[in-house]
């Protein structure tokens, strides 16, 4: 048998390195920084992009495609932005190699471009450049628009899915008549985002407002869910942007409103990436390996026949791929996306059954089904489900009649128990705290998100940055209103933010 | 109303433009040979993605996703494709932007890169580099992994949809152990783009193998299907190579065989792109507009309700909501990509009738139903479909009862009939050519395929070239064994080749 993976108590980082290597999600690849993602982290990334777009179009919105390059004059008209992502451009200076006698294939210095091109980091400013054509009126808006892509950034730290170079990303970009229409946008999107983290992925998420010092760079205001993992850090799963009329004053877009005036349109931009691979990841799996919740599991079932002589061979295979039919015959729902269900039978002759449980417990298979001679002779299976540890996991003498039913019931018990299980999590790890020096011990243990009073001051957040590494991940929606000081300055405060060391 | 598209015999390239900006599929970017997809043509982008990612599904293949950088070392290991490639490469060579008093933002002389880095114009290298850590033994093979992306290929002259800088595809890279899968596999994607066009697009194709002239640089030998356009022109509409052991080589890809032997393992790689959306406007459009086959389109039908009255009004808009809750209540099918029917009831009350006709023919939803105070009065509606011109487009006093069942057959027949006109319109425009000045007039006029006997060199190839602008298209699998000489040089020719002025 292949050699375990790293237990989390023993080393976090190394677990989490194990589990994507190991569950084949992605590698490193050759090119610095960027990533490769392999067949099976892929398969969850289809998943999640199948839910989220049915989400986005349900609410009106529509995909287009726009230039992976942006001119660096455009990226400079948006100040802040351009101050933002400035440090982290790939950018194209070139657009033709030639052989050399001797010294191979060189960039060819004479096919050299007039102005500089930057791969997208993000597309704003390519977006609203072309927004000024297609914006004449208050009756071309709203307009609603979705693009699925890859960007670049820079980074120079990386973490396969965390934080690679390229990454996989949806961006949401919209123009609106009114600052409330957006607004109400920049919070439905970021509500979009609440449901699928918590009905898809099993993660709960606060939801809340990013302080300035975390803002993204050209919004007026930045909406994110913030996410706890199991070392108790947080991840930043997604953000939705007011962007006010920044966009649309640095690209001069505007339009005729009912009464024959001319304003800028009103922007919102929202972004969810690979990263919430990352997320799921770290959000519900154990020591033996990944665990996916079944909404977003690319196989939800995996049938392992056991046998030791031919005769039993042929009678379980076959029991095995009948079940298999029969799962995948159900009709399909909503709650699976309309897709119907993946099941697998393991049939491989070389290996054997304890060896295929542990590898497609590592690849996070939700439900495994055993069956065996004695079980075949009652005309029954075992089911397992991959979220409990243990003996606890199994049902023994499921009819086989029943089964198809009962591992739907249990997928669907499974997707809640994740869910609650991280809740409980985050509840026992979530703590008020009232002094700077309870703070800077909670933060470093326990960890967790810690509800502390700030002052409201970018110069606090700093400080506290600084000294304990921990940062604002939002200021809650849901948060009491309750007097209090800061826990760095004393000064008043209206009621309490949290914060978390973070991803 | 607005002004009239350019009729395809006053100006067929200026009728293709006007189609693709008036029905909203792409325009062209402030960034030099980029296109921007509109929602509309993205749309019909989403439906070819599904259609086909089923069917690589369905053929043993799982998606990946592999770095958009290629480093220029890689790039230049396989010498065929270095060379191919070379004059349309865009560069990344600094990664950095930096903002310098009085100058603005530059590129930050400082943060070049060591290595300069290639936008992928194609993935062969990156991928094949990777293989090599995945392929070990013959048990790790046939690898069949597709890819969806974006590439770049600097062209100095575009087009919307079939020459830009940056277009979007899949592009499929296998690793087998043997050249006889390798080859089968070659084949057997061919065949699912063969499928793709003619029961998807409703586009025939030719089948075939490419000249030494036309194959892709680094293939042993390149299949390809062809379709022919309503200007007599050919497209190049997918193409599938057989690459033998040539990366497997350049990247050191070695596999344990059964008998514990060292081989190179044996490749294929297999794409097409954006390019088919200009392909299917080019094959079915007319001088009213798009006409897209049902299977591809966004919309399937749209329902115009006809009034003048208010009572009328409210009537019309009942009825046609009520038909299009029925439409999109029926059955998902196989047929339709088991995706409801796409309804939409044009309800606007700022255009007339006849603008929403020329608006919804324009962009070529298939099927129209007309519903007025005097349909409504008879419990029945017009049906109109989009391929027909003129009056037969018309089915007058259909039951609303049995409206549903009577659309989805139309769509079925509409569907059925694009292919056939297409099949016979591309027979209309095929020839045997026996002579080398019957060539050279006919390659003008009328144009289309011609079938003629080539010596099989690549001298006369680029002789023909040179003269005409005539390539040859493909040599078709089921072409006839025919002893001929060759149209220009007279040399002996073991059967027909298909040659036409192509995109």
């Amino acid at each position: 048998m292949a050699e375990k993976i790293t237990r989390r108590e023993d080393d976090y980082s190394q677990w989490y390195l194990d589990i994507v290597n190991r569950a084949g999600l992605a590698e490193n690849s050759d090119v610095r920084g960027c990533m490769v993602i392999k067949p099976h982290g892929y398969a969850i990334w289809e998943k999640m992009q199948r839910a989220l777009d049915r989400m986005f179009k349900d609410t009106g919105h529509v995909n287009a495609y726009f230039p992976l390059f942006i001119p660096k004059s455009f990226f400079a008209k948006e100040e802040e932005m351009a101050e933002g992502f400035a440090k982290e451009c790939a950018v194209v200076t070139h657009y033709r190699l030639k052989s050399v006698p001797g010294k191979g294939v060189i960039v060819d210095p004479e096919a050299q471009l007039e102005e500089p091109l930057i791969i997208r980091p993000t597309s704003e400013t390519i977006i609203w450049n072309t927004y000024r054509t297609w914006i004449q009126s208050y009756r071309d808006l709203p307009l609603l628009i979705n693009q699925w892509a890859n960007v670049v950034r820079w980074e120079m730290r990386t973490r396969l899915f965390l934080r690679t170079a390229e990454f996989l990303w949806q961006e949401g970009h919209t123009a609106h008549a009114t600052q409330s229409e957006a607004e109400e946008e920049t919070r439905r999107m970021l509500d979009v985002y609440r449901t699928f983290a918590e009905e898809w992925m099993a993660m709960p998420v606060l939801c809340g407002r990013k302080s300035e010092g975390q803002k993204f760079p050209g919004a007026v205001y930045t909406l994110c869910i913030e996410a706890l993992m199991q070392d108790r850090k947080a991840l930043q799963s997604g953000t939705s942007h007011f962007l006010g009329q920044n966009f649309a004053k640095a690209f001069d877009v505007k339009f005729q409103n009912q009464v024959g005036q001319l304003e800028h349109a009103w922007a919102t931009s929202w972004g969810v990436s690979t990263r919430l691979i990352g997320a799921l990841i770290m959000s519900h799996s154990d020591d033996q390996g990944l665990v996916l919740p079944p909404r977003l599991a690319p196989i939800h079932v995996v049938i392992v026949p056991i046998f030791r002589k031919p005769e039993e061979r042929e009678a379980t295979i076959g029991a095995a791929n009948r079940l298999a039919e029969a799962l995948r015959g159900l009709p399909p729902t909503d709650w699976l996306g309309y897709e119907p269900l993946a099941v697998k039978v393991d049939d491989r002759d070389q290996h054997q059954p304890g060896f295929k449980f542990n590898e497609w417990e590592l690849r996070g298979v939700p439900m495994r089904i055993e069956l065996g001679p004695k079980d075949l002779a009652q005309n029954a299976c075992v089911l397992a489900r991959r979220d409990v540890p243990g003996k606890a996991a199994k049902e023994m003498g499921v009819p086989l009649a029943n089964a198809p039913a009962r591992i739907v019931e249990v997928l669907k018990q499974m997707q809640q128990d994740l869910l609650e299980r991280a809740r409980k999590f985050r509840a026992e790890n979530s703590c008020e705290v009232n002094s700077w020096d309870e703070f800077k011990k909670k933060i470093e243990v326990p960890g967790g998100f810690l509800w502390a009073h700030w002052d409201g001051t970018r110069a606090t957040e700093d400080r506290i940055a600084a000294e304990t590494k921990a940062t604002i991940r939002c200021i809650p929606f849901d948060r009491q209103k309750e007097a209090g000081q800061c826990i760095l300055t004393g000064q008043p405060s209206e009621g309490r933010v949290v914060f978390a060391k973070a991803y």
